[in-house]
C-alpha cells in the first residue's frame, strides 16, 4: 500500500472560528483527477459563516476556501482537460452524482448529491478540505481552465461570487444589451454583478441602504446610478423601470420597494440568503406577473464560458491580497463589511512545497 | 343629441353587497365597440369582494360580472372581428391603453391604464357596469369569439378563472405532455387548472388543506393524485416530483412546504391573493433554483386561443347554473366555499330585452 501523502493547509478547529496550521491527508489521486498547488484563494461570507459554524454544519477541523486557483501538478491517467503546468480554478463543488436529472442538465449545483469542495464528504466518507492548503486534489470535470488575459491573484472570486452572478444573468435574459438591471448589495458578489451587467452591455443601478458607497459604484464600477432605498424620490421615479433585480444581501429583505422598481414580468433574482424569512405580497407580484427567483451558484458547464467571458471582457473583481498569517484579521474585516471588494489569500507565498511546479 | 339608451342590470349600492334591479345609461357606442345581449355571467370571488367592498375600492352603485357570455347584437362601423349574431365573451378587461409596453406585447392585462369591465371607469369619466346586466357595450378588441362547440351556459368562468389559469400555464412550459403540475385550491380556478392540464396531457396532483375533495378531484375532474398539505408522509412522498405548482388560493399560504415539492427550478405560479404577505426562506429558494411567480388573468391574444383550445378539447368548467332573483344566495354560498365549482347567472331569462336578437 502506498503511504499516505500529507498537505499542508489553515484550519479552525472549533466555533471560534480562528483558523491555524494543520496538516492533513491529502485524497488518493483517481485516474480522472488532478492535483493542484494552490495560488490564491478567495474569501467568501460562506467560508466565515462555516468556520464560525453560523449554520450549524462545522464538521472540525474546517479547511476553508472554495475560490480556488492554482496550477496543474499532476494528472491522472484519465485526465484529458489539463495537463502539467496548466491554470485552473476550483469553486464551490468538488463532486456531484453526474448521473440525476440535474447533472445531466448541467446543473451540478443542485444535484442531491453534491460534494462541497470543503467540509464536506466524499461518497467514500473522506472529507474535503479547502483552498486555504498548499495542495488541492479534484476531480477534472470540476475544475475550470483560467484564459490568459486574467492576473491569476484576481481570477478565484469569479469561481464562487462570480458564477453566483452570472449564472442566473444569463438564465434570466440579461446577457442582452440595453436591459436594465438592479443590483442589490454591494458586497462581493454585488460588485461583480455590476461588472458583469456593464459586460453585457447593460444599464446597471445599484439599490442601496447607505448613500456611502455611491462614489465607488459609479467612478470605481462603472454602475449607471445609485439609488438610495429609503429615498422614496429616487425609489419612485425608478418604479417600474428595472428589468430584473440581483440581490446578493446577505440580511433579510424588504421586498415590497424592490418589486415596486420592476418592470412587468420582472424578477428579484435572489442569490443572497437569510435565516430570516422573506415577506412578499400576493398582490405585488400577481398584479405585475412578477417574480422572486432563488439561484445558487452555477454548474461547470456555465462556469467554464463565464471564465472565458471574463477573460475576453476583462471582468476581474477588486480584491485586496492577504497573507496567510493575516487570514483571521481579514475574516474579522469581512465580518464587519470592511473589504473591498473581496479578500484573497496569497496561499502559495504561505507554504513550501515539496513539489515545485 | 342623441337620446340615452338606458340598460337594466342588478347593483349592489353599499357594503352589504346585495344585489337589486338598476337601470342605467348605456354607454354610447362607438366606431370599433360591439352591444352584447348578455346571455350567462359567471361569479368570481372578485365580484363578491367588490360589491362587498372587502378591498375598499367599490364604486357604488358597482353591477358586477366579468365571466360575460352573450350574441352580438350591434355592431359600430369600424367593427371587423364580429358581425350581428356571433357568439361572443367578455372577461375582466374593457379597455387598455394599447400602446404602452404591455400592450404592445400582448399583456393588455398589465396596462397601467387598464379599464375593468365593472366597477371603473373610462378615460372619459364613464363608469362601466358588468355582466349582471341585460346589455353591455364594449371595444371589439375585449371581447373573444366562441367556439360552437362549447356549450354557452359553460363559457362563462374560462373568461376569468380560465384564462387565469391558461396563461401561466402556457408561459411557463407547462402545455407539454407529462410534466407534473401540482394544484393549491379546488375552487373556480382550481379546477379549471385541473382540466387544462389533463388536456395538456400533463400529470396533476391537487394538494389540498382538508382530505373531503378527494373524490371529486380524482372522479369528477380526472386529477392523477391528491395529497392533504398536513400529512407528512404524503408531502414527503411528493418531495422534488413537480414542475410547477399553481396556486389558486385565496388565503395565506405557507410556501415552503410547497416549495419542498417542487424540482429543481419549479415555480409557485400565485394566482390567488390574500392581503396577508407570504413568507418564504431564502434558502428554500435558492437551494433548488426555485421561483414564487405572480400571474394575473392574461392578454386578449391569448384569450382568443385558450378560448380555442377548451373548444377543441372540451375544457368546461363545472357549474351551477341560478336565476338573477337568487344571486343574492349565490353570493352567500360563494362566501362559504358552497359551490361545486363556478356559479354562472342565467342573465338573458331575468330581463325583457328591448332588443331582440
Amino acid at each position: 500500500m502506498e503511504e499516505e501523502e500529507m498537505a499542508h493547509g489553515w484550519a479552525a478547529r472549533d466555533s471560534t472560528g480562528v483558523l491555524s496550521p494543520f496538516t492533513f491527508p491529502l485524497r488518493a489521486m483517481k485516474g480522472d483527477d488532478i492535483t493542484l498547488k494552490v495560488l490564491y484563494c478567495g474569501i467568501c461570507l460562506t467560508d466565515l459563516c462555516t468556520i464560525k459554524n453560523y449554520w450549524r454544519n462545522a464538521n472540525y477541523p474546517v479547511i476553508p476556501g472554495h475560490e480556488i486557483v492554482g496550477v496543474v501538478a499532476q494528472v491522472g491517467r484519465e485526465v484529458h482537460k489539463f495537463k502539467i503546468g496548466d491554470k485552473v480554478g476550483v469553486g464551490y463543488m468538488a463532486g456531484a452524482c453526474r448521473s440525476c436529472d440535474n447533472c445531466r442538465a448541467d446543473d451540478e449545483n443542485y444535484c442531491p448529491e453534491l460534494v462541497r469542495v470543503f467540509n464536506s464528504f466524499y461518497p467514500d466518507g473522506s472529507k474535503t478540505y479547502g483552498g486555504f492548503a498548499d495542495t488541492v486534489v479534484v476531480n477534472e470535470h470540476f475544475a475550470v481552465r483560467v484564459p490568459e488575459t486574467l492576473p491569476l491573484y484576481k481570477v478565484g472570486p469569479l469561481l464562487c461570487a462570480g458564477i453566483t452572478v452570472y449564472t442566473p444573468m444569463k438564465q434570466h435574459g440579461l446577457a442582452q444589451p440595453g436591459k436594465h438591471l438592479g443590483v442589490v448589495g454591494l458586497g462581493g458578489l454585488g460588485h461583480l454583478a455590476v461588472k458583469f451587467g456593464k459586460a453585457f452591455g447593460l444599464r446597471v443601478t445599484i439599490i442601496s441602504s447607505t448613500p456611502h458607497k455611491e462614489k465607488d459604484a459609479v467612478e470605481l464600477l462603472g454602475a449607471d446610478s445609485f439609488i438610495v432605498i429609503s429615498n422614496v424620490e429616487q425609489m419612485k421615479a425608478a418604479a417600474g423601470t428595472m428589468d430584473h433585480i440581483i440581490s446578493t444581501s446577505a440580511g433579510a429583505l424588504s421586498l415590497s420597494p424592490l418589486v415596486a422598481l420592476l418592470k412587468t414580468h420582472g424578477k428579484i433574482i435572489v442569490v443572497g440568503t437569510s435565516i430570516k424569512p422573506m415577506e412578499i405580497s400576493s398582490f405585488d407580484l400577481v398584479s405585475g406577473g412578477k417574480s422572486i427567483v432563488g439561484s445558487m451558484i452555477g454548474g461547470m458547464k456555465v462556469a467554464q464560458e463565464m471564465m472565458e467571458f471574463a477573460g475576453e471582457h476583462s471582468v476581474t473583481p477588486e480584491v485586496e491580497v492577504v497573507r496567510m498569517q493575516d487570514v483571521n484579521l481579514a475574516m474579522e474585516r469581512l465580518e464587519k463589511g470592511d473589504v473591498r471588494y473581496r479578500f484573497v489569500v496569497d496561499v502559495a507565498n504561505a507554504f513550501h512545497h515539496s513539489r515545485g511546479v
